[in-house]
């Protein structure tokens, strides 16, 4: 397919149940069908997973990492490379961050001006500058289907005043990421709406980046350590605020209730380190809430981690050998939980969306809540 | 299948080519096409692999280490998951090693006596004893296909007196092993071959064991510091001597090369943890000499590790990516290597037999070590 003939990057609604959207996002690399979530590839790499591994579990789209990839191998050599998506083997449309999070969490070592951030890497302490017109030229270079608009990810807490100089100087770098972009068919750059838990920020913000107008707006500033229940009255007051006809993408979030309740909430995008870092240090996802396979309990237990999933960790395995493996300090314990809660993650999407479609979305948020309070299967 | 109508452990030749056998390992697990390479599973997982990625490889049985799967999970452990096989997941023939290798080179950790070894166990310093009895029996428990008879691996260099105390004692071992062993049908169990590099004591040794009469025998002893030189004369003294009609395994064996001059002298199964822990370490095997990825001027090298293999890390991914990888500490970049490997080995073994059923083995050693010789692909 050349350039010319790939199809636009777009997004439909196709149903609704209450205010929650199923819909479809169009890119030139591939199609997302959402609600959906975007497992995360920092470093050009899903980690512990192949490639075709992750597009087995249902996922459509992954998340790579500005950051880790400027610093490692540098945007020119992924450039000369054909980008990530070419470098890693991924045969599908890719959303970059702008570096922006990273950044800002290197404390001592990063300075934030009008301008940018100044940061020391922390491979090798050199010192780089993050602007929006870099990270924005940075994710072009990348070749990321959907680029991120440069933004500071407001600390919680703050105060109303903190909180508003941080969301105005966001959206003064969000017009500046947007003057850097380079549109081209099939893909697209999404703008984040910042203003911490307080809602007429929100909207100003949603505001703000309408003017300038995006192909996506992503809700920024939450999963930050402000708690489920502020997370939720914050979506409240900023979904029905935000452009219906457009995706909407809540950033790092989350734990699987989180990402039941923003759903209904009306948001369509997710991406969260959780089921790949939790497969890395022995926590799987299981319709009854989470397991720690290093317990002793598994030990001799042959049953599958999740009898309900289809993943090979639960179909070819058990928890026994899974625990063992973990024990043991086994590779193949890692590829094994990872592979399991991406397919987890992705079954709940697919579960969240199959109920939109049929109008039955409290009814599955009920039973996923009331399945998870049940607590683990019980031992032999 | 019952056990009543599982196949009877056996070994018929093929076809021959000079000293070099094409033959056929039958066993109630399946068959083993000799000359025939086992990946090392060292605690029941081939590291950073699935069971079925191993198979793939054109691997028919593995080889598992009876000193860690003893310690952890323990053999009455894995006896009551239902043996390694089952536990893991591999559906073919193994193999178990004695744990005497292991144990011996422990040091200060272990006291040898005429009983067997008793040693400290390097997870937690619990004390432990083997002897060819437990050894014997810890094997059943892992429902090794192939039981190993417990020996000593006499250190190189070893005066003579020391080399005939040493085999002597293996062969008091090996027919304590032999006592202890519970024929089943579909099973077998080897004796190990000492004498370091003396003929005459090798001799001796074969003559002890097969008095006491094995399904197979191994060559103990060699690639322990002697030098290949050393290894093949003590093979053409050993390979001829030994009984024509059952498989010869040389233990712990060894890089590509010291494979074809093995299998140039009558030997007819290998194992080594080689390319399973070069592939953990960024060597990778290719038909032109081994290749460290790490090594910058892979960076931006857009081709494929070794473009003669069929491997995803071959067809799917260029040495740019693996060296990324590797430089990002990714642990796809550990399951990269590590099946490329064990494809390359493989694909050897399958040349091998190929080059002796057609009587060419000596023109296929001839062009392999010439492929070899002439070193890596040049830059671009």
């Amino acid at each position: 397919m050349t350039k010319n003939d790939r199809p636009a990057f777009g997004f439909e609604v196709l149903q609704q149940d209450g205010a929650a959207r199923r819909g479809r996002v169009t890119s030139g690399f591939g199609v997302v069908d959402t609600p959906a979530f975007m497992p995360v590839g920092t470093a050009a790499s899903v980690k512990a997973m192949m490639p075709e591994q992750v597009a087995s579990t249902g996922a459509q789209i992954i998340l790579s990492n500005t950051y880790h990839l400027m610093l490692r191998p540098g945007p020119e050599r992924v450039e000369r490379l054909g980008g990530v998506r070419k470098l890693m083997g991924w045969d599908g449309p890719l959303l970059t961050d702008s570096g922006g999070f990273q950044v800002m969490s290197l404390g001592p070592l990063r300075n934030i001006s009008e301008q940018g951030v100044s940061f020391k890497s922390h491979l090798d302490g050199s010192i780089f500058d993050l602007t929006p017109e870099r990270s924005t030229q940075i994710q072009h270079m990348l070749d990321a289907t959907i680029t991120m608009a440069f933004d500071e990810c407001t600390p919680f807490p703050a105060t109303y005043d903190e909180a508003r100089a941080s969301m105005e100087l966001s959206m003064r770098w969000a017009a500046r990421s947007r003057s850097a972009y380079v549109a081209r068919t099939g893909y697209g750059q999404f703008g984040i709406v910042q203003g911490s838990v307080f809602e007429d920020l929100r909207h100003h913000s949603i505001k703000a980046l309408t003017d300038i107008g995006f192909e996506g707006y992503a809700i920024g500033g939450l999963a930050v350590g402000e708690g489920q229940e502020a997370m939720f009255s914050t979506l409240n007051a900023t979904c029905p605020a935000m452009p219906p006809d457009k995706p909407r993408y809540l950033m790092g979030v989350g734990k699987p209730a989180d990402i039941v309740g923003a759903v209904q909430r009306g948001v369509d995008m997710f991406d969260c380190v959780m089921p790949t870092r939790s497969g890395r240090t022995a926590q799987g996802f299981t319709r009854r809430g989470p397991v720690n396979i290093r317990n002793a309990r598994h030990a001799e237990d042959m049953r599958p981690l999740d009898e309900s999933c289809s993943c090979p960790a639960c179909m070819k395995f058990s928890r026994a050998y899974l625990h063992h493996l973990f024990k043991a300090d086994e590779i193949q314990g890692l590829m094994l939980l990872t592979w399991h809660n991406l397919q987890h993650y992705q079954d709940l999407m697919a579960g969240l969306r199959s109920a939109i479609d049929t109008g039955l979305l409290d009814d599955f948020a009920a039973g996923f809540a009331e399945e998870q309070a049940r607590g683990d299967i019980p031992p032999f």
